[in-house]
């Protein structure tokens, strides 16, 4: 039985604020502009420009990636991602929240047979180096994740796992311990994948890859550790119909939306802190966060102005950072949004046992559960905020399991679209990273690359 | 022999940004200010309350945590830290600077014999609860960290594993277990010690948390590790030296407090990302956050007036969020500022083999290295928010060793006090997480603690 994430954003509200929050007179005017926005994209979607809505429909995708997945079942302890940005974040995220913790320091029974599965999202050979020597190459399978393959950094990874693996197993067999996942027709990897006859997942090409995460992207690592793909679609299904109204207050994509860009643009909130309260979820905060900045981010509106728009998200993580950022929150500037994303059942829970009856300060705790002392905390958190007239809201999901997620990921990848609405931004496209990846190009020599003037400064300001 | 961390801060001046940055002139002034600045720091250490400054000069404290690790060698498999906050932060950067990748995963024989290090800094039973069920108890250290003994999460932590010792190993076995760091003459842990005769290292009364990662609280950990607790110590007394003058533009902590107080103050932008281009380096971001956020979000200055001020320090990683923030950083309002850490020399580098010579986008990588890439993805990161105007700046290791870390831990910890004078605001008290800790109280039952009356709301704003 499905239940359902509950949204409230009661402390977003002046009523609760001493005035400070947002009035929802306001509130109720976005709720007109929201019909509009509603109506634009569905016209969007039925363009074929928001394909991220029909990845949780597509059922062929699932059943090749769960054939897959049982055909390679026992042969593999080890799946490593290759993949950064949107080709790592959603992985990554699914990984922490519904496999146990720390999943890659059990061993094979603790597994339950499952493989390790690891994430390479970036090129520090410190750190990649000692995994590949102490990887068996034979009983690893490679997950090369890039829509155009030409990614810097997860073809240079490529480049050199493929070596090894050819070094090591032969000219031939270094195919069966590698798959793609990328562009169904065109790019690099699709190439490869058809010229050496190496299996390959798709990548619709109206997926980015921050929306990508109910795609191959996300599924295949999913289901080759065993997490539960069905759930997770069902949950996405559930939230897309839940965010189907075109009435802002049922929709909770929507008002996640609306509150975050009045909180930016009429109360002087650009930061939106994501504040999991739970080890579980942190990485889903990670998630969101590139979700957030790289969609809504932007120098040009639509129609072209220079704006220089995008609010700031950041990840946080209760209990642990009432101890390093909510003094910040608590008593800095008013610049602030925090959300947190609370879990109403704990899976597994520790009572606090006595031990020193006479130490006031210990006594307390005794016949509660750590389970609730973090419940305990997080409301408090969000009370103390409140009186000091900082804006919050929570996401209560039911419990951290596959349809949870699913529903999380769909409200965030929605409200995102709506985001850009409100902001008047195109959130599918990523302009801005362009030049770096050219001065990137130019450095490493790639023909057709210049290196641009260095700047016309004389002066170096340098303390050594 | 030493070699210092290079401050690059060419990107921050106006000069290299079309305008858009800070004028030396402005830096000029500042460094007026500064001198008395300086004073004002001489003064506070002579009165005693900025103890870090000795922490690198206790030899006493270095031997007796030296002479507990060499008696407990061989004894135990794994170290758990239980902290949160200030008790972990330093902890967990050391164990990721200094230790080889992914610690915990690795074999005994990896290992060297050396303990595999936890640290708890969360209090969520899905972490704990199957921690705790694998550990060879009678093989693990408990580290319980808390200066005054009163922390909630930690003292729930520990009466959980006191239990589950005193029911696995017995009555008296388990105070074998057990190591407390807190304060050196009062609080809870300090009287158990003393009446249960558990061994405590001490932090000195006038060491915030945020401040004491080379106190015990960070070298008794790292001495278990086998990390060079003499090399870290010698890094932070070079930096103590460098930071001694009151010229700023000699004075690296002077110069990085001063930009990014005229940053947040004159250019709008009271957004710190702090951005490691190395994976080893990401939790010393991690470190800085609290470090910067608890000691400058402040609500009122140092005469009283309410003036809610503090700069939001971000986390961020390189080239892994070039794929998620640098879109924002790029494109976004002009409210950041980009603190780079980079390392001149990778220990550890692999070559990019080729492959496919006919693939133009691949060919261009062979014959570098992964260390080279990311490099160049720093260096024209840095060039590309340059040239949009964007302000950033670049704290440059000779390596990743103890000794640089130790400079760069004081040389944070230095700017923080430096910062808090040009804020005019208390960089050392956190009054803002008092209110949080008494509702939880509150919550919890613990006597003396009413339940404040709830918000006098009657609508609720809640979806489901």
């Amino acid at each position: 039985m499905m239940r359902p994430i509950v949204f409230d954003y009661n402390n977003m509200l002046d009523a609760n604020l001493g005035g400070r929050g947002l009035s929802p007179r306001r509130l109720a005017d976005l709720a007109e502009r929201f019909r509009e926005v509603q109506r634009g994209v569905a016209r969007e979607r039925q363009e074929g420009r928001l394909g991220f809505f029909d990845l949780a429909h597509d059922r062929d995708v699932v059943e090749r990636i769960r054939a897959y997945a049982s055909e390679t079942q026992g042969r593999f302890d080890d799946v490593v991602v290759l993949g950064i940005g949107g080709s790592a974040l959603g992985t990554i995220a699914l990984r922490e929240a519904l496999l146990p913790p720390r999943w890659n320091e059990l061993d094979a029974s603790a597994r339950g047979g499952r493989p390790r599965l690891h994430v390479l999202d970036n090129i520090d050979p410190s750190t990649i180096a000692p995994l590949l020597d102490r990887l068996d190459l034979s009983r690893t399978l490679f997950d090369v994740v890039s829509k155009s393959g030409t990614t810097a950094e997860t073809m240079a990874q490529f480049l050199i796992v493929r070596d090894r693996l050819v070094r090591t197993l032969g000219e031939d067999a270094w195919r069966s311990q590698v798959v793609f996942t990328t562009d169904p027709d065109h790019g690099v990897l699709r190439r490869i994948a058809t010229s050496e006859g190496i299996t390959a997942f798709p990548i619709p090409p109206n997926v980015g890859g921050r929306f990508s995460v109910l795609s191959a992207v996300g599924l295949l690592p999913a289901a080759l550790v065993g997490i539960d793909v069905d759930g997770l679609l069902e949950g996405a299904r559930a939230m897309e119909q839940r965010c189907a109204t075109d009435e802002l207050t049922d929709n909770p994509a929507g008002l996640f939306a609306a509150l975050q860009y009045l909180a930016d643009t009429e109360a002087g909130a650009p930061i939106h802190v994501m504040m999991a309260y739970s080890d579980r979820l942190y990485a889903v905060a990670d998630w969101f966060r590139q979700l957030w900045a790289e969609s809504l981010g932007k120098r040009h509106d639509r129609s072209g102005a220079e704006v220089f728009r995008g609010p700031t998200p950041v990840k946080a993580l209760g209990a642990t950072d009432q101890h390093s950022q909510v003094q910040l929150y608590m008593e800095g500037p008013f610049d602030k949004t925090i959300t947190f994303l609370a879990v109403e059942r704990h899976a597994v829970d520790l009572p606090i046992p006595g031990g020193y009856p006479d130490i006031e300060a210990l006594a307390y705790l005794e016949g509660h559960t750590l389970g609730e002392l973090l419940d305990a905390e997080r409301v408090a958190t969000a009370q103390a905020l409140a009186s000091a007239g900082r804006m919050n809201m929570t996401l209560l999901l039911p419990a951290i399991d596959a349809n949870a997620i699913g529903q999380l990921f769909m409200l965030f990848q929605i409200a995102t679209v709506y985001a850009g609405a409100f902001y008047d931004v195109d959130p599918l496209d990523q302009p801005g990273v362009e030049l770096g990846k050219r001065l990137t190009y130019a450095r490493m020599g790639r023909p057709g690359f210049e290196s641009p003037a260095a700047p016309g400064v004389e002066e170096r300001w340098v303390v050594a």
